[in-house]
């Protein structure tokens, strides 16, 4: 007799019991248990999670009446506003994938998104206006449909918009019947990182993945029900590390800002009792230098992740005194953002500051619901011992890993070769299993938080008729945590060539952060095939800074 | 030009981005990344999280060598001791399905799951060689491989075991390269329950909401990391409400005991801090009339999911001056254990006591991650209006509901008509769009926690020969919450049979708990067709009783 297995008979899903994990179940929760609890704070506005859920319904079924739908892509181009929080809910809830474009990008580059990404509706804010109207202009007749934003504190600007946002949503229904995805594997968001070549990759991530890591953030910073979090970190990236979604699901309050500025942050804190901000060391390198008046009054503690780059020691210290208590993390685009955290162990309580600078600024442990981050040979693709020593390459694999990139088969596939998602940082595993990076394959340049290709900037140089070679690579700086440092090897006979006349050069060509903050001219180290040897080159800025 | 949707292409699942969701990555991460944390503690015995993982390997090592695999049932018998624990973990890392069996029941009960449920192990106490000897002999040639779990704590009983667990452990592989789930749709465990006719319906659960309902658990009840929680609750019911998940979640300790007893609940609390427990209303009232001196030198709040029934004010006013902060969540084992929760309003602070308890002894709102819980009239599937008055069916969607019953297609079938799970129970909507409980219309009876059909107890009395009739129903009783009490018709001519006589007779038919604790006799109210009106019953007890 065969054994028949009583489990495989009759126990289908159905309706009932199987429901496709979507983020946006949460704003329907929150709108539906907490209807007058605040949802959104932005100068004098404020927004229950009741209103906010019917201008999301209003968004969602106006996109839905210009035939806006599954497969369709609605692009913005928005600061941290209400607008930009709401189209997290709004853009999904009609079906469409949501790209938010990095507010620091050129034209050229702006374009390109728009126009890989076949964006049928941009939400545009009049700050932007020059660089929307000029990349408008190359799309001849794809252009989208334009929607203003109107905001008054945005600075001056032309006006692009064919209808406004709140007249847009005036024309949407409030008790819109939404559908969650046909599938929980459907795309909910469209990003484009900077990748190390020419062109960005645009980064396609799912209805499953949102859901599942909005609630690992929630369940890894320990964020309680009714958190007060402060924009500090722009929703252009990797829509916010998924927080618009994880205030949904904790009934949170979002407390916008245009602009990351001590002046106009603490004031926040203070006012609202903010508990939880995500940013780059940046910002609380900022936040901890600012005039100490700014700072009084606020008695307690804010939770703060960071990542982008290790916090050093000074900034570890100093948002001690200032009342913030740091949580390291570490992700990519590909990742939804934070999906590994340096998780911090009760035996490291007490020891000198420098030694727990040491221990969090190691890239850690999965998070909570991620499964698995670590370092492989990428030859063999087995994890490296944990020495702390042997370099390999850092891997992910888990629900909360992309689903890949837009119409990019090869680089998809190369992404995942091997079972397992390959974020080209270079690192060690440390006895306890925590990862840390130790050097980036890619060469990219994190600068105030953002990623910056050294590959596009040797290519700017390249174009300047007198340039024979250039590297760049990152040189620590006090500010924005790594500048773009460029070895440049002039043509013979050129050198009369200054570093002022190279910068002035590349300004058009770069959008103003990727633009060298220093340039060294001289023979480049090349490897006996001709290849530059970008390591002696890192060592050469390293020796010569100091972050600390 | 048709639209080719540019998300639809070469955006797949592969082993990088799509893993099974499952609990059991959770005891995983737990031991990877918190190795040395205590997960277990009981008398004297203290584990790590790392330790545990292991025996939790060796247990699945040891059942996959006797060829148990996915199809298989392992049947538990036992108090929450750490074998129970990590059988949570260890057999479904085999790929079997857990079936944790209530120890208060029968032989014939037991004997019937065991049967019903093809169990091809049983782990079991010796505390209960009675009825599990009782069972066993009447398996047959289908008696299973019986483990026995040693535990000095244990009364005296009969061995029944062919092996010990930690013999069966020590031929396990430490280091087994256990499998999640090739689909996260597979079986996790089978738990019986006590339903509404003669023979339990074994409810199967899934890897997916096992995973989704412990993180909601987690979110719901704001559980932080490194939580103690102490096992007050049976692990045998639902899974313990899913804590044994949670906890490897959370990288919690599991603090073990064998009896609820004050004496032995509150120096645990004290000498292990716990910061978590789960209970029926009766663990807390009998907690909150312990004596002064039991009570004594505990500081710090213990937070208390409570379910089963609504907390009276009694004991809401009784915990807070004990230092509990009860929390009322709602559920059935088809739903995972608690899924619904009575979330508390910023609002409801500073209200009279009365009022508290009023709003919450409401069933509440669905748990974070769980789709809806509402109140639809089952004639026509729609929503109830939100007035608290109008009288439906309670019902359930989402991901944390079973796959449904156990060899039983006609039951699962009626539970999942019009694609929502019917709880059964009837209920309101009250104006917040809270969930309340009105009346069972399973007539279950919650005695201690412990579900008891009315018509098992009727069928236990129609089998004396002077019975004609019997009716029973749930009668108030402020330390059980609700006892069985039982109307009874005789049969002409059998005047003189006694409350006594009849008891006696049930006594060997019936679990202690299931035994009316009075029976009323006369002649049973019925309808024109001979239906007996148990709402005219009911009425009878509930205007003779008063809980508070």
């Amino acid at each position: 007799m065969t054994h028949i297995n009583p489990y495989a008979m009759g126990l289908d899903k159905n309706a009932a019991n199987f429901v496709a994990l979507s983020p946006l179940s949460f704003v329907e929760r929150s709108a539906n248990v907490y209807p007058d609890r605040i949802a959104v704070v932005y100068g004098d506005e404020r927004r229950t999670w009741a209103e906010t859920y019917i201008r999301c319904r209003r968004l969602a079924s106006a996109l839905a009446a210009r035939g806006i739908g599954p497969g369709d892509t609605v692009a913005v181009m928005l600061p941290n506003t209400p607008a930009m929080f709401e189209a997290h809910f709004g853009v999904p809830m009609s079906g469409a994938v949501l790209n938010t474009l990095n507010t620091r990008l050129d034209a050229p580059a702006i374009a390109f998104m728009l126009q890989h990404g076949e964006a049928k509706v941009l939400l545009t804010d009049r700050e932007f206006s020059g660089v929307v109207a000029q990349a408008l202009s190359t799309l001849g007749t794809h252009r989208p449909l334009v929607i203003e934003v109107e905001d008054e504190a945005a600075p001056a600007g032309q006006r692009l918009g064919e209808i406004s946002y709140e007249d847009f949503l005036a024309g949407g229904d409030p008790d819109f019947a939404w559908q969650l995805p046909a599938d929980e594997w459907d795309a909910i968001a469209l990003n484009y990182t900077s990748g190390t070549t020419g062109n960005p990759k645009g980064v396609v991530t799912h209805h499953r993945g949102a859901y599942l890591n909005s609630a690992s953030n929630a369940l890894a910073w320990n964020m309680p029900d009714q958190s007060v979090y402060l924009w500090t970190l722009p929703m252009f990236h990797c829509n916010g590390w998924c927080f618009p979604w994880v205030l949904g699901l904790v009934a949170g309050t979002a407390v916008c800002l245009r602009r990351v500025d001590p002046a106009l942050i603490y004031p926040l804190i203070r006012e609202h009792r903010v508990t939880h901000m995500c940013g780059a060391p940046i910002v609380y390198s900022m936040m901890i230098s600012a005039p100490a008046e700014l700072r009084a009054g606020i008695g307690h503690t804010v939770q703060g992740l960071v990542a982008g780059a290790a916090p050093p020691a000074a900034v570890i210290e100093g948002c001690e005194s200032a009342g913030i208590e740091i949580t390291h993390v570490y992700g990519l685009t590909e990742v939804y953002g934070p999906s590994a955290i340096c998780a911090r162990q009760e035996s490291w309580k007490g020891l000198p500051v420098e030694e727990r600078a040491r221990l969090n600024g190691r890239q850690g442990v999965p998070y909570p619901l991620q499964q698995a981050v670590t370092v492989l040979d990428p030859a063999t693709m087995t994890q490296v011992p944990a020495d702390g020593e042997t370099i390999g390459e850092i891997f992910f694999r888990g629900n909360a890993v992309m689903k890949g990139y837009l119409k990019n088969p090869g680089a998809t596939e190369e992404a995942f070769a091997g079972g397992w998602f390959h974020t080209g940082d270079l690192g060690v595993r440390h006895p306890d299993g925590y990862v840390k990076i130790k050097d980036r394959s890619k060469d990219v340049i994190i600068s105030g938080g953002e990623n910056i290709s050294s590959i596009e900037v040797e290519d700017a140089l390249h174009h300047h008729p007198a340039v024979l070679s250039a590297a760049v690579v990152a040189e620590p700086d006090r500010k924005w945590g790594e500048v773009p440092c460029a070895f440049v090897e002039l043509k013979p006979g050129n050198d009369t060539v200054t570093q002022d006349e190279l910068l002035a050069f590349c300004r058009p060509l770069l959008a103003r952060f990727k633009v060298p903050k220093r340039i060294v001219f001289g023979e480049l180290p090349k490897t006996s095939t001709g290849k530059i040897q970008k390591f002696l080159l890192r060592d050469r800025v390293q020796s010569a800074s100091a972050i600390e």
